[in-house]
């Protein structure tokens, strides 16, 4: 055991806990990764189509209880309060798998919805209801999906 | 012309410029909505798959690139630049297409990538090759795509 010292060896734990690039990239172990307002972005699709249903944020907290729980919980940026995706709405997110990105700081959601199968508050299926379509009078957004 | 005022009416133009939440979310002009960062999520799929390939951001400046060029550029938070995706991989992504969510803060591109069709910085076609599985010990990362 080394002498307390006010120059601790690079091996110190505090040192050598700091996972490596190749451990984030590359390994088996969860190192999840949030931003400097403690969120990651989550990207839910649609399990059966593969569609972009919603992009959301997670905190800590949502991160872990999607987990715990197999359906999706979100971070709300407006309201500043964790939420069960479908609490209010009955559209609750089942979590059919999970994927995390490359640094691990993003995940990808496979989700069946219950209810009436909508995600947006608009009442739309997806919240990517509109192209955006350059025309001669520059971008314009075009409507692919009407509220149900 | 009314007189100048340190209380402007509210039918100042400053105050009727503001689109109102029905035109941000049924209307067809463009009003893109950045974070205190200056930045929105950009989620790239493959145009014939739907598969998620990366989730990135754009700053103004990105956002305007990818429409008046039809190819992605980005911001990268990590090197603090402008960022058209492929400059250096040759992976450059051809937007076939490009939704905005609700209320234009994120969109999902659709696009057909170059050089050898890859995405990740690992080597990988999708930054997404990781399931995140729960086990007896807790929660796993589990490959599902090796580098190419």
């Amino acid at each position: 055991m080394s002498a307390p010292s006010d120059n601790p060896p690079l091996t110190s734990p505090a040192f050598s806990l700091a996972p490596t690039r190749h451990e984030i990239e590359e390994g088996s172990d969860l190192l999840p990764k949030f931003d400097q307002n403690g969120l990651m972005t989550a990207v839910a699709v649609d399990a059966d189509s593969g569609e972009v249903l919603m992009v959301a944020f997670m905190n800590e907290e949502a991160f872990d209880k999607t987990i715990a729980t197999g359906e999706a919980w979100y971070w709300s940026r407006s309201r500043h309060t964790l939420w069960h995706k479908g609490d209010t709405s009955h559209q609750i997110q089942t979590v059919i798998d999970m994927r995390i990105d490359c640094d691990q700081d993003c995940v990808v959601l496979r989700v069946k919805v219950a209810g009436d199968g909508g995600c947006c508050h608009t009442g739309r299926k997806s919240c990517f209801y509109r192209f955006v379509r350059q025309d001669h009078e520059g971008p314009k957004l075009v409507m692919v999906e009407q509220p149900r």
